[in-house]
């Protein structure tokens, strides 16, 4: 089994550096096998660890980086300026072997730009897809991509498809049942794309490919792993927890109607939120880009230290799981065999100077 | 104001005439000024009609269709044959007159391609929409296309944003805050149809547009009126359904683990069953189809009697409105005086045969 050490992008995301120095020095705490390497200011971060004198400092480590990539920075800037930046040093630490995996609660678009060019993908896979669990009335559900890529042709959704039954896979799903989102069940419905991946998904040799799936269904809990572009998945993700939230709020202001209610409230309250929490897993659980060669994690930007906490928590699970190993060794076989180079590489391992 | 005929297709939906029937039946008590034309195999609706001997006749008319498409029947199946369908006949009674709008729980495609056909778009207009009304923290919010139309380009967009202000107007609301469904608030973000249709809006006179909204954003309130692709529309109101479902369902199974919370439960439950009610929109409320030269509302496939009361309760709304007749005379000052034939024209008027 791997040592999870880990490379905190320690500036990014809407608290920055004061919310996940904390955060990640209490998952320090709470996992004894697990190595953190801080990247950012140097200087602030020495001066935030500071505060915690307790700390185990032989597992601890910090790298200076003395630029930032803001929220709203555009991909293309993040890969030209900035060579300095937390996020880029943070992937170089996993590209060069220091780590095995890079969490950030930075800007989405710049961290797919920058891990793209630094890490690269496994072979047989043009981009990489986001991935998280959402609950459903039965298992939970894979849903890929969540925005990562925003107009997907049908081999990158077919492609998403053979990610998530691997991920599954290492989830111990046996078989797991694939579904594509779609407006329909029916085989007239949908975009050219997703009808035309629903045709290479039809031909996939051992991917048990079950249809076309609705949002009804997905939580259901009538697939094990359900795939769509980024746009689709992330309106599904973000609807969802503001649906979430608003059930939570509209039964509060119900039982503040009377003083019978409110006694119910005070118990009902606690279980609602409590899925409420369960609903929002790319803020509580941080979501995995799948198909690069290096396990990258990227935390709600708004999460605060709890939502960060379980993005560190999931990174060193894909660490354990060795999820780019194992999408390696499988991609050739779901992929046709076309990718021999897939099988058996070391893809954790640098492979040589990032491109521009 | 218009006495609201409306024309019931009452062969479609997954229960077909023996739920519509009642349903309709049921409509025609409630509200003393309706009146209603029932579409469909007469003989087998005169017997339905029967069972219910208090009913006011010289309010209810039969008209005969022999045919019946099907729910997964392909939309140019449904142009090209049955000429006696009752989804064509009830759009028929729209065209020339005899009603103020149609009312179908059948498939949704032979809907749209039908009511394309026969009632025609109006000016300006290039594919009609489908809109419901989401319950959101704030005011309830127009959410469109929900399906009709799976790939929208930029104009398309546009002009459904338009039409979602005069519906939203129609409704009281003052400068209806209007909104684009994207995955980020940030101008960078979204596909290509997006971008260009957020640049058409900003430029349009009149129209108070807001900017790009996320999933979580809508069911804050944030926006009066959301416009997206009827893909990613579709996904979320399902979504949203299969999820208030579950929310229940959960809700359920965590009230039954004790008697201090099965007694919750039993207090709890009813106020979440409402929510879930009010969650389902299309399922209980109906949608309308806007832009059309006619009044069609599409009621849930699988919506029971409820649903299929609420769709026609939705209708004679409609009629009372004259959506048609505002969006007529508004389209032309929004979609910048191009359209010059639709102001003031009767629009619910017939306006030829069908073509073909």
């Amino acid at each position: 089994m791997s040592v999870p050490v880990i490379a905190i992008d320690a500036m990014g995301g809407d608290f920055g550096p004061h919310c996940i120095v904390p955060a990640s020095l209490s998952c320090l705490v709470e996992n004894p096998s697990l190595y953190l390497v801080l990247v950012g200011q140097a200087s602030l971060l020495e001066q935030l660890v500071a505060q915690h004198p307790g700390i185990d400092r032989s597992r601890l480590k910090i790298v200076d980086a003395p630029e930032t990539i803001s929220m709203d920075e555009r991909p293309a800037q993040a890969l030209r300026g900035k060579p300095r930046s937390s996020m880029r040093v943070a992937l170089e630490q996993v590209r060069d072997g220091n780590a095995k995996a890079c969490v950030s609660a930075g800007n989405t678009g710049a961290l797919m730009a920058l891990a793209r060019q630094i890490l690269k993908t496994l072979p047989g896979i043009d981009r990489p897809a986001m991935v998280t669990a959402l609950p459903t009335q039965g298992n939970p559900c894979l849903l890929l991509d969540l925005g990562a890529n925003v107009d997907c042709p049908a081999d990158q959704l077919y492609q998403f498809a053979v990610m998530g039954v691997v991920a599954a896979e290492s989830l111990g799903r046996d078989q797991p049942r694939v579904a594509l989102l779609n407006v329909g069940t029916e085989e007239i419905k949908g975009t050219q794309p997703v009808k035309q991946a629903a045709a290479l998904l039809q031909q996939a040799p051992g991917i048990n490919y079950r249809g076309f799936i609705e949002g009804d269904g997905l939580y259901r809990g009538e697939a094990d792993v359900v795939v769509c572009d980024g746009f689709v998945g992330n309106v599904l993700l973000k609807s969802s927890e503001g649906l979430a939230g608003m059930l939570v709020a509209k039964v509060e202001a119900l039982f503040r109607r009377s003083f019978g209610a409110r006694i119910v409230g005070a118990m009902a309250l606690p279980l609602l939120r409590r899925l409420r929490a369960e609903l929002n897993p790319a803020q509580y659980n941080g979501a995995s880009f799948l198909g690069l060669q290096g396990i990258v994690v990227k935390s709600h930007g708004g999460a605060g230290a709890d939502g960060f906490k379980a993005a560190v928590r999931r990174a060193a699970e894909d660490v354990e799981h060795d999820l780019p190993g194992q999408l390696a060794r499988r991609l050739g076989h779901y992929l046709g065999g076309s990718h021999p180079s897939a099988v058996g590489d070391d893809v954790t391992a640098a492979d040589g100077e990032p491109s521009n």
